[in-house]
C-alpha cells in the first residue's frame, strides 16, 4: 500500500447558515461563522492518491497530471469565490468544512480512476486548528 | 534594544475595489481579489513592543496585557467579520494588507504607550506568500 | 469514513524516571529525559473525531463542544502543571509521550461518545522530530 | 494500536530520468526533474513504528535506537549525496519519492523487527507540496 | 517605513568547492557540502520591498509585477538546476548562501526601481536551521 | 549589510517567580507561568551573526563553527535542564524569556567577535505565539 499527497491552496469566503433558521437559530448552532456579511479562510488541501507504482515511470500517478485535475476540477472554481453563491458543486449545500471535502472528492474521483489510480484521501485544513479528512464511502 | 513579539489570529472576508472605477478597471488592477461577491483569508497578525526590561518582572510588558489590548482594540473587531462592510476602524479604506497594517497600529499604539512601551512593529501575513511590516511613520 | 481534527496546546514539565531504579539505570534508559530537576515541552494535541456528517448542520461534531470537552477534561489539567507531580489522570504512571497519550484518551473518550461520535485518534507532539498516535484499544 | 514516529532530514541531488529514453522523452515524462545537470530537495522522513508499549519504560521503541537505525541505515547514506550515482540500496533504481521510499523501508524494516517492533509507515516529503507513504506490502 | 513581501521557492543542486584548492582543503573548509557529485535544496526566497503606499491602489507595489520579476529574473534561472554549472548570473563565484542572496539582490534590484519602489531585503532560507538575509550596501 | 542565521533548540523546565513576593503577588503578576512545581516550553532559538563575506570561501561565518559556539555555550547548558535551577549564567536572574535571550547574548557574543564577525541578534521563540529579540546594548 502505497499513496502520494499533492497540496494545493485556496482562499474563500463562506458563511455557515440555514437559510429556513432565524439568525438567532444559526448564530446558536454556528456561532460567528453565521455571520451574514461572510468570513473567509486560506484554505489547505491535501489530496491522496492510491496505487501501483508504474516500473517504467516510478509514479503512482504523474503529479502533473494531479496538480491539472485538482485545480481544473477544484481550485479554480473555489479560489477567491464566494462558496455559498459561486461555486456550483456546493449549490444547495451546507458550506461546512465536512461537506466542502465530500463535494471535491466527488469532483476528482473520476478523474483519478480514469488515470488508473485510486483516490483515497482529501484532507481540508480550514485554520492551524482544525482540518477535515474524508475516505470516501467505505 | 530588545523586542518581544505576540501573535494573534483572525479570519475574515474582503475585497480590493475602488467603487468609482468600472468593473473591468478593478478587474485589471486587483485581479481576481476583486471578486464583487468577496473573497477571504486566515490573517496572522504579530504585534512586535520595544522597551526597557522591567527589573522586578523581567517584562517589556506583560503579554497578558498586550494580549488583550490587541484583541479588544484588532481582533474582536475583525474576526469572522466582512473587512469593507463591518470594521469601523476600515471605513473608507481600500482594504489591502497595507492599509490594515497601518490601521491595526493606529488602534493599538496609544495603548501600548499607556503601558510605557512603544510599538514596534506591525506585520500582517496574509497568505504564506505573502505579508506587510509597518514600524510607524519614521 | 469522514474524521474533524481539533488541535490544542499546553506546555508542561515532565521527568521520565522509574523511582525504584538507581540514578545510573534511570539515565542510562531515559537518557538526558531523566532529569531530576525536570525539563518540559511545548506539547500539540490533535483530536480526531468520527461519525457521520449531521444533514442539518454539517458536522460530524460541533467543534465548540469538541474544544469545550478537551480544554475541560485535558488542557486545564496538563497546561503549565507538572505532568508527574499535578496531573490526577497521570498518577502511578510513567510520563512518556505514549502513556500521555492513552491517559488523553481514557479522560475524553466518554465525552465524545456521549455526543454520538467516536473517538478515533490522539496525535501528540512532543517535539518537531517525535510524536505518538493512539488509535485505543483495536 | 499505538505508532510512534521520528522525524529526520537529508538533503540530497537527484534526476528523474531512464537511460534508454532520450533527452525529449525524458523530458516529456519527467519535465523539469529530468535536467542531466542534477537538481536537488531538502527532503524530510517521518518513520513510524507500531507495537507495544513496554510497561517498564513506557516506550514502543527507545527513540535513541530508532533514531540511530534510521541515521546509520538511510540519513548517512543519502545526507549532501547524489542519489543517482552515489546511494548503493538505490542502484539500477529510478529516483522517484515513490521509489526511494520503498527503499528505506527495505533499509530499516529488519532492524525495526529485530528490536521487537514493526515499521508500520515511511513517509518522504519532497517538497511542502507533495510526499509519499508506503505501509509495506499490505 | 512599510514593507511588503513576497515568498518564491526553487529546488537546485549545488556543491561548495574552491577549483584550485584540493579536495582535502575543500572538505577541511566545506565539509559535506563539498561533495564532488553534488547535493541539493529547497530554497526559499523572502524578496521585501519598501516605499509608499500609492493611495489608489493601497499597494506598495503591486504583488503581479514583484512575483513576475522574481520569476523572470531568478526563480526560472535557478528551479531545477544546477547552481554551479547552469546559472549565468552565478558564473564564477562561490555557491554559498551568502553569494546567491546577493546575486539575486543584484538581478532584481533595477527591475525594482523601474517600479518606483526600493527593494529593502533578500532573505534565503537553505534548510529550516540556516539563513541569509541580505539589505544591500549599507 | 548581510547576515546569517543559525537556528538551534533546547527543551527547559522554568518558572516565573520572585522569591521575596507571596505566592498570591507572583500569580497576580505571573499568571500561570509562576506554577510552584514548573511548567516547560520547546524553546528555539535563532542567532544572527553579521559581518563580511569572506571571498575565500562566501562565508559571513562558516556554520560550522557558529553552531559548535552556540551548543557549547548555551544549548547544552539548557536543553533538558531546569533553567532557574541548573543553567549558572541564569543564576540570581528571573528566567523571564526577554532575560535569557541578553544571558544567550553575552554567553557567545564574545566567541562570535573572536572569529571576526559580529553578534547580531538573539530570537528566542517559547511558544509559537511569542518571541524576544534583543539586538545587544544599542
Amino acid at each position: 500500500m502505497i499513496t502520494i499527497t499533492r497540496r494545493e491552496r485556496f482562499n474563500a469566503a463562506h458563511r455557515l447558515f440555514r437559510p429556513e433558521w432565524t439568525d438567532e437559530k444559526n448564530l446558536e448552532v454556528f456561532g460567528k461563522c453565521s455571520n451574514p456579511n461572510w468570513h473567509g479562510h486560506n484554505y489547505t488541501l491535501y489530496v491522496t492518491v492510491k496505487g501501483d507504482v508504474n516500473p517504467e515511470t516510478g509514479f503512482i500517478i504523474n503529479l502533473r497530471d494531479l496538480s491539472r485535475i485538482v485545480n481544473e476540477k477544484v481550485i479554480d472554481k473555489l479560489d477567491h469565490k464566494n462558496i455559498n453563491m459561486e461555486v456550483d458543486f456546493m449549490k444547495g449545500r451546507l458550506v461546512s468544512t465536512e461537506n466542502i471535502a465530500v463535494a471535491i472528492w466527488e469532483q476528482i474521483e473520476p478523474e483519478i480512476k480514469a488515470l488508473n489510480a485510486e483516490l483515497f484521501c482529501i484532507k481540508l485544513v480550514e485554520t492551524e486548528n482544525n482540518y477535515v479528512e474524508y475516505y470516501g464511502k467505505r
